[in-house]
């Protein structure tokens, strides 16, 4: 991993600091945030960190997660280095209409513009926090253990906790450092995947016996009804998308929600090879090879009969 | 981690080797026994691996997995050195009625005996695979792809892949050499966390489905009777006790399995520090702080009657 000249640069001289990170941020994104503000407050910079949206439930035990403000106030007329973290157009930060005297792009993402005056992006970096991780130590910051919670936190969510195939020698490398430097694996684990509501546990139970399997498709879904017998919201299915990808015959596994009557969302996750983004994309959806999704109105049945039959264009590609 | 210098010395002047562990063995267990025959090998030394047990389905993908016998045969007549690994008395390895030459021991769970010429246990090690890759090392063996992928899925299922509060710096950096070796974390996990068949998940769903929560106890249980309209058997519910674990409020997941009209199985895990092998002991059975369990034949109303009491006295311990 290089980090470009001009970005340590930056960091060492700026004054006044504008991190900021996608709307609807998550773990890699917050963990990066709150991180990199730490080690650049250390070094006595002025550091505002911004989020349109809220930090989602599940990350507030994230050290500093409340130093997020959800509005820019004046801190625009300080003339901050506005820096975005784990995403790289200003669209994507809730960041358009303002004029930035001087930008940075800190990211893995495959860019979807040329915005920043500065621009180090790793394309093959698991999480934006592993470059942090590097970034940190680059500015001879030592690691406090609410930076290590921060970062281990952000790297833990991009790579499953070390289980996608994105884990490589040098996440592990990261994570054990992290680790020496004070975050502990089994509570960040507790709370990234053992503290549902026993509500949203009684929707799973219920989306998951909704499961309909063909050709290597895994469909579940969750209606309005649902979530009104089990008192939960439309957050509470984060992630249920993934359990059918425990089967082995399942390839794609999709989480069918109804937002409105008639109206619902659709969530993809693939395993290993196969591109959901081109089902997402051919339904005006978006997303990644191994996690996207898109909105339709229509039946259940029609739903999933336009994701089978754009399913058995993709799954060849295996 | 020191490893016994008389233990060296044997591996490096011993020329037969008879390579063991517990029953029912696991991937710990597995990956172990495999990875250190293939480094004895490559030494030149001749050397089995026992099993009374077959490995199981879900290990199938373990490179060697089919070396291991599940008759010892003819190779006590050779008088091996017997090492038993990730457990340490020759009962839990069914080795009971032989004369042995000379044993060793290689295991990191608490010692039930002082069983073992050489014994080396260290109970603060995560995995006993974390041992066999320090011993691979200091016997100066290059670790193969091979060697590498059993002692990665051997250090993943007994840290729950980086999940549990043992993984320490010294784990994470194992796994990242390992992985420099040629492991695949990616793959690894599909196998250990997506190779269920589509019967096993409806098995979890109905289980899921009996859920009944008091008090930081939660309780799902599995009749014959679901084993048979699903198709599944014992080995089916491997797992299932962890499940109830993700709700915040549950303290220990109870999982209660019909092993025959009115004779149960009774598998708990708990979270942090609640002790759940002490449950077990009061009732006949054992394990660890953390995964624990016994046999008893009541009907369900009682058995969680009995956990309930049994529970109330542990809990209070956090």
């Amino acid at each position: 991993m290089r980090i470009p000249k001009d970005l340590i640069e930056a960091f060492r001289n700026e004054k006044v600091f504008l991190l900021t990170t996608h709307i609807g941020p998550d773990g890699d994104a917050i963990g990066s945030c709150l991180a990199l503000a730490e080690a650049l407050k250390s070094l006595g910079k002025a550091v505002f960190v911004y989020d349109r949206d809220p930090v989602p439930e599940c990350y507030r035990f994230m050290p500093g997660c409340r130093t997020f403000r959800s509005s820019l106030g004046r801190i625009m007329t300080k003339h901050p280095l506005v820096v975005l973290l784990d995403c790289n157009s200003p669209d994507r930060a809730a960041l358009t209409g303002y004029a930035f005297r001087k930008t940075a792009v800190i990211d893995h993402h495959e860019t979807e513009s040329d915005f920043g005056d500065i621009r180090w992006v790793e394309r093959s970096a698991a999480a934006t926090g592993l470059m942090v991780f590097h970034l940190v130590r680059t500015l001879g910051v030592q690691l406090t253990k609410s930076m290590a919670t921060n970062l281990y936190t952000a790297i833990a969510v991009d790579t499953g906790t070390f289980r996608y195939s994105n884990t490589d020698p040098d996440v592990l490398k990261a994570g054990a450092e992290l680790v020496e430097a004070g975050a502990r694996p089994g509570a960040i684990s507790e709370h990234l995947y053992e503290d549902w509501k026993k509500k949203r546990f009684e929707l799973l139970v219920r989306a998951l016996g909704t499961l309909d399997i063909s050709d290597g498709i895994a469909f579940i879904h969750v209606t309005r009804d649902m979530h009104e017998k089990t008192g939960t919201t439309e957050s509470d299915t984060e992630n249920f998308a993934n359990f059918p990808r425990i089967i082995d015959s399942v390839k794609i596994s999709v989480l069918i929600r109804e937002v409105d009557r008639g109206r619902w969302k659709v969530s993809m996750r693939s395993k290993g090879r196969v591109n959901v983004a081109k089902i997402a994309a051919a339904n005006g959806g978006g997303g990644h090879r191994n996690a996207a999704g898109f909105r339709i109105t229509a039946d259940l049945a029609t739903i999933k009969k336009v994701i089978r039959k754009a399913g058995g264009a993709v799954l060849p590609d295996l």
